[in-house]
């Protein structure tokens, strides 16, 4: 690891019942230079076990029931954050939680697109607007920009690339998640304009293509090798990185 | 104009009752070599008075009721445009029918986001689908790529670039309208890898800023400057500018 999370008050994860969002609370758990706070949000908390289980060995984490596509849950959950960081504030927040439907240019309905959208774009814009008054708390303090202070990381995908979708890179087709993954780049980079003078900083990033129930078996990644990488990544990240988008080794990428 | 639309059997415009898209209809029929059917969609014929006249006095522009968010209305619509254009198929589909909504970071809602993104990214897909045997009858015959066989041009926007998106160019703050665009452009990288193989060109063009009611009045284009542009661009679609995005002065643009 380039940085770490030692000075790090608190960091959020949303989606952290399984794949990514787990591996990133167990990761986290393993190194002795972590997060004060380890918030991990799920839907459902009753059928999080493995995140139970880490919970009751750990009192540094956190369990926070968070429905992101759901103004009511997430109005609920921000207050209930609000009671974890106190005065210190939120200074990291990974907007992880997304879901991922293949959908080619045959199967791909209204529906799916829509519910896509909902959930990989529009509901990270929301949580992170919910969360903003804590995350201005942990940036009131200090200078720069790093996780020390106050982030917002949008776990994107590598298929959210325009660019980069054409000839090989085209070859996996899903129209609903590559849109919403498109314009959660946007929204990242519209956030880290208006967040800018608020000292928080604003990143997409791509995790990797992972060996998760979303990534399925061919992936190349292990959720261990990714979120690794991705912790680095997160741990290092300074002012050259806002507004920016970077794959799980730091590399940026074309929009 | 570089090309003319002389060779284009039909095109047909997706929201013309004002704006832009009536302003491609009146451009259209001011030229002599225009196509020989002008297709324009309206949602509600009755209230679109001044493409009724242009109706009246044309027998080439035949008028199509099309809401492009409602699934039943865009099959009813796509068997009144078989019916129009007959074996030849369809030539050039110009999804241009879109809203534009100002949402800044404290006045955007959920429902806005939802609503922008299903009129400005899904609907333009599901109308492509719809119309997509149409297009592949009028691609079926003839080789290369441009209007005068198969061509789907989605009107895109600047404000799409997330790249573009920063410093200056980020003084404009629209999320919702920001990330169905971008979404959009998207949505036709991924309609120009899986139609290449039937011939049918796949594009996204920015109109330039315009003085429509969506533009406003401190725009720098006349609708005039605007399509005498627009449809230059358009008639010159080449293969170079499959799965591209240009804008009305054919300039390729960042995504």
């Amino acid at each position: 690891m380039k940085g770490n999370f030692a000075k790090c008050g608190s960091v959020l994860i949303t989606g952290a019942s399984r794949g990514l969002g787990l591996q990133m609370v167990k990761q986290l758990l393993a190194t002795p230079e972590r997060p004060q706070k380890i918030i991990a949000t799920v839907r459902n908390p009753a059928a999080a076990e493995e995140l139970q289980k880490l919970a009751k060995a750990h009192p540094d984490v956190h369990i926070v029931t968070l429905d992101i596509s759901n103004e009511t849950s997430v109005n609920a959950a921000s207050q209930a954050v609000e009671a974890i960081v106190g005065a210190n504030g939120l200074n990291c927040l990974i907007n992880n939680a997304a879901i991922g439907m293949s959908s080619d240019l045959d199967s791909v309905t209204r529906d799916v697109m829509m519910k896509t959208y909902e959930s990989n774009t529009v509901s990270p814009l929301f949580v992170t607007k919910a969360l903003l008054p804590l995350l201005r708390r942990a940036a009131a303090e200090g200078s720069g920009m790093s996780i020390q202070r106050a982030a917002v990381v949008n776990v994107s995908s590598l298929l959210g690339s325009v660019q980069l979708n054409w000839g090989e890179g085209a070859s996996f087709k899903s129209y609903a998640y590559r849109a919403s993954k498109s314009a959660l780049n946007m929204v990242t980079r519209c956030l880290a304009a208006d967040l800018e003078a608020d000292g928080i900083l604003c990143v997409a990033l791509h995790p990797g293509w992972v060996r998760t129930d979303m990534g399925g078996p061919m992936a190349p990644l292990s959720p261990e090798e990714s979120i690794s990488s991705v912790l680095s990544v997160i741990a290092g990240l300074k002012e050259e990185h806002h507004g920016g988008y970077v794959d799980y080794t730091g590399k940026n990428l074309p929009w």
